[in-house]
């Protein structure tokens, strides 16, 4: 049963994923860059990737918004139903309110087919991979802003409609993945907080990035929604990810969990994107 | 597991309930009447109400909050663990971002003991309960608008923090309700939703009005969070509530769809509360 009554009634469990992220009109996107259907499709797509990032697959979306009259509500509900349809995930639940700005909350269930991958599971010796390159989102930020509303193109695309893969997730699962995150405020930020929770070292040697981004887009640039993990077994992660886009080797944990090398130095100390509470 | 990774991990099912609202500075709350704490309390406690009037359990909270740098994030989320504390769903995801103006959504999970109780199930015939007086939160604005935030007394309070009861949702879904709907956005607006979703028309015989309030406050005014149920057995919903409150019956279900009266007049055109999307 879905919109229309006090709650949703939903099947799911024994054990389920719960998500919620908020997009801003004005913070998370520039409305003179994209749309307000690319701004429905983000809300839902950042929720979907950290389903992914526990190695779940997408069930329900709940959706609020509270925006100013005026709002063009088809618009943003038809990214909203895009990405919900792309992700098999339903709108089960709505909120409409009056606000200022438009604020776009999105929560998420998610099922699991197994235990859940958490940040905290890496250990010392294991492989740290990600599941794409990087830097795109960024490269298509600073396309957007030099080109305007009209770029387009790979980079361009990959800003206004992320799109993270469920299939990684589970593939990492199937590989036996120790810990994983989803990169969304930059490699250097988010495994810095996979290390944090595991209490282990990084050392990475390689920051694979994507065509027309650079190493500082990769290392710092946000919204890839690539996945990174960490793995013990190299072979099984290139077995379980066979049927994908192959996932990338970038370097290894170390027991020293005060250490973060990237190439053999510091991690910048611009770690990640600027949506963070100041 | 909770706050802290892409996800929470919750147990919870086979069937669940899911619901979101989200409550706005300015719209939804008046800070000059009102703390930050109030405002966290209620953003919970409508999400609890949605619960309650599906017969359910609440069960778990994910709280997002966009607001602007500056915001006493502390009281607001103090606000936000009373309330969840009161009803037992704890908080096991947050997302804080950057907004102009301070946004709150919460996301509710709730588990059912039972078949939901929808708002489609009245029939021609069922009396027409509610679990307590109404127009108490109308008053208590009244009030703290007429004698500012320092108003005491059970009507301003009942404003600032409503309180709605999950054992009145349960002694309904026991007493054999075939509908429920939670009281928000005022009596006539809200069991109008319920009798157009049960395609049944409306014979109230009784407004019973709180202490301080009046009539008006009683059926348009809004945010009494009391709950609104039908049931064919007026000796099983005395039974069921024995040990709470007393319901109040209010009126019968009649087979003319069409049909909405309150004392035999039609229902009042200002039907509720003011919130909504214009």
């Amino acid at each position: 049963m879905g919109i229309g009554d006090d709650a949703a009634v939903v099947r799911i469990g024994p054990w389920c994923l719960l998500a919620a992220d908020t997009v801003v009109a004005g913070v998370h996107a520039d409305l003179t860059l994209s749309g307000l259907d690319d701004l429905g499709w983000k809300a839902v797509a950042v929720n979907v990737s950290d389903i992914a990032a526990m190695g779940g697959t997408p069930a329900h979306l709940l959706v609020t918004v509270a925006g100013p009259p005026g709002t063009d509500l088809d618009l943003l509900y038809r990214g909203i139903g895009d990405a919900a349809q792309r992700w098999g995930c339903p709108v089960v639940g709505r909120d409409l309110v009056n606000a200022p700005v438009l604020v776009v909350t999105v929560a998420i269930t998610g099922s699991l087919p197994g235990p859940p991958i958490l940040r905290s599971g890496a250990r010392a010796g294991d492989g740290i991979w990600v599941t794409g390159p990087l830097g795109l989102a960024a490269a298509g930020l600073r396309a957007l802003k030099e080109r305007g509303k009209g770029a387009t193109g790979a980079a361009a695309d990959a800003h206004r409609r992320p799109r993270p893969s469920v299939p990684a997730g589970l593939a990492a699962r199937a590989a036996g993945a120790s810990a994983m995150i989803d990169i969304s405020d930059g490699l250097a930020a988010d495994l810095g907080h996979l290390a944090d929770a595991s209490g282990v070292g990084l050392d990475l040697d390689a920051v694979p990035t994507a065509a027309g981004a650079n190493q500082d887009d990769a290392l710092t640039g946000g919204e890839d929604y690539v996945l990174a993990f960490t793995a013990a077994d190299d072979g099984a992660v290139l077995t379980a990810f066979a049927a994908l886009s192959r996932p990338i080797r970038i370097g290894t944990c170390l027991p020293d969990s005060g250490a973060r090398l990237v190439l053999g130095r510091p991690f910048p100390s611009r770690r990640g994107w600027v949506h963070e509470w100041r």
